[in-house]
């Protein structure tokens, strides 16, 4: 608290990241949707590369990484808007196409569902825009018949987290087509696309209201590079460009840019690597169902699973605890819809062994 | 122009940076105020140490940096945060610090110079802040009186871009004395200081309203990187934190962080790297007074000089334009009080060589 804070920072809550642990220690990082494989060496290639360059500005246009998502998407590079991770991103977006205070509002609030990404009301609030929450249904399934209503735009991930549940892409579709009607954005967060949903990146040339967002943080394995990237119209991409401006002229380091236009490019090594992980994915949903834990079918880099606990107040906080004292971290989201589930990241072959092991040990 | 930009897209003028020319051409640049050093190689080698695990996320709280940080300038880490380059920084603390929207304005504006770093007109905007320009004195100068009236804070660059002229430190004192009666920050951008002013961030045990924001893209040859940091008691930086957990968890990527440490501790390199950098200043300085081109004093990497060109509506644009064809970028500045002068970055001592001998050429 200070007297010199302004309203905005008083009425901010702030996102809480999952834990990033310091030091040494063995610890299997199963919460924040990580990839458990490194980038190809290609990826590190790269970046020492441009790493001969430093003392100058980076390319504010990021044109090598764009032209390299050019040619996957078959987009024009105008069509492409890369940032510092896709949370930066969708924190433009919120700024540029989303009404902000009450004159521009006029009662109209973009919707989410409850049960999504969190960032989204605090992006909502930091640029004041009005905002409602759409129910899941009861098995965390989103129908876009729920989003049919005078509204000032829509977001959210597909597949969904922390559900992980995927929406069919002609349903996205439908979506966009009755927001377009009403002159309203709808964004596509598709940060874990690439784990078996369907992208809704080939409808952007039908609609000039679809953004949809990537980025390399988890199926690219760069995290660390904080890389993201929106895909549409060159009208909303020039929104884009001009929020950035007036924010900071070059948001993607000169490495970063490096790196993930290397990683764009080596799309053979990466469809092994998130195979292996979709494999190890299905079988751990079967090892978990095998012990009495219930989850929605994932299509995503991670599962959000009930383990056969007694009802009780704090839910699955306490399996949460104890698995962070076995040295494993998942994610635990107190909330009357969520606190009874982990969402627990795909590791190797390995950490899910262990993982398996420790649950079976602290449950029986 | 879109039916689906909002209000706040369409009113900004985006900031338009100094140009990246891409390519191969041999080219002297000079226009963007980059070290013409590259930074030493213990730098490169932190960078590639931390590409080893680039899967993971970064530190959110970069907490290696501002440890490095803290050693230098005898700070608590808590007193220092960590930013995607100073102009994210400067975006941050205009959204934390200054008055947002005409109610929270009360007629009240922040205060920054007529001739100046120009986004900061934009961050206005951006945030909806409102401003007031003080003009400079008929010499550039900045006479802290000008800033002696009821506003909503101040914030300028010492030395100021793009007039190079420095500000003594205990005058930025008695205008940090001034506004903390007011209770209003005051934002020194001190993106030039290490080539010969004097910083104010020794006045920060002692003013709760100062925020001193710093860069590693000029003294430290990490343009490329995009690292800046603000240096303030703990409630300023903490509404900083506020501000960037509610926009981007980590802004600051694992290689730049990484990148930037290892420069904090390489004071030894720089000191040397940027004493040659003050000495070709000088050495320039005096070469071009001697061929009647008028400049105040630069305590900046940079000059802000008049050739001795007959008044023109134009100014210095023609002479900028023909440096262009002879391979020279500098930056030019349209308006009334800079429009008969270039602003020229120091390169090596080559790179200034040929400045010198073009310029020679251009004005017989």
């Amino acid at each position: 608290m200070s007297i010199y804070w302004n309203k905005r920072v008083y009425s901010l809550r702030p996102y809480i990241p999952g834990e990033q642990p310091k030091g040494a220690a063995r610890i299997i990082k199963l919460n924040t949707n990580e990839n458990p494989y490194p980038p190809p060496p290609e990826v590190i290639e790269a970046i020492s590369k441009a790493a001969g360059r430093l003392r100058l500005y980076p390319d504010p246009a990021s044109t090598e990484l764009r032209e390299a998502l050019s040619a996957k998407f078959n987009l024009d590079p105008k069509q492409i808007f890369a940032g510092n991770g896709s949370d930066e991103v969708l924190a433009f977006a919120f700024a540029a196409f989303f009404p902000s205070g009450a004159e521009e509002n006029r009662g109209l609030s973009v919707l989410f569902p409850d049960v999504t990404y969190s960032f989204y009301p605090v992006f909502a609030s930091l640029w004041d825009v009005q905002y409602k929450t759409i129910p899941l249904r009861d098995d965390f399934s989103l129908s876009i018949d729920d989003y049919r209503l005078p509204c000032a735009g829509a977001i959210f991930p597909n597949p969904n987290a922390p559900t992980s549940l995927a929406l069919a892409v002609n349903e996205i579709a439908k979506l966009a087509a009755y927001l377009q009607e009403q002159r309203r954005v709808l964004i596509v967060d598709e940060a874990y696309i690439d784990f078996g949903a369907e992208s809704a990146a080939p409808y952007i040339e039908r609609f000039d209201n679809l953004l949809v967002v990537r980025t390399f943080s988890k199926s690219a394995s760069l995290a660390g590079l904080r890389v993201g990237y929106a895909l549409g119209q060159r009208p909303l991409i020039e929104g884009l460009e001009r929020i950035r401006d007036s924010f900071n002229s070059y948001p993607v380091d000169a490495l970063a840019a490096a790196g993930a236009a290397a990683a764009v490019k080596a799309d053979a090594y990466y469809t092994a690597v998130n195979a292996k992980i979709t494999a190890t994915r299905e079988r751990v949903s079967a090892a978990l169902g095998a012990m009495g834990w219930q989850m929605p079918p994932s299509k995503a880099n991670f599962i959000f699973a009930r383990p056969p606990l007694p009802d009780g107040n704090d839910g699955a906080k306490p399996l949460f605890e104890a698995l962070r004292k076995n040295g494993i971290l998942t994610r635990y989201f107190p909330g009357e819809r969520t606190k009874n589930f982990l969402r627990i990241s795909m590791g190797t072959e390995d950490d899910m062994n262990r993982f398996l092991e420790v649950c079976e040990k602290l449950l029986k």
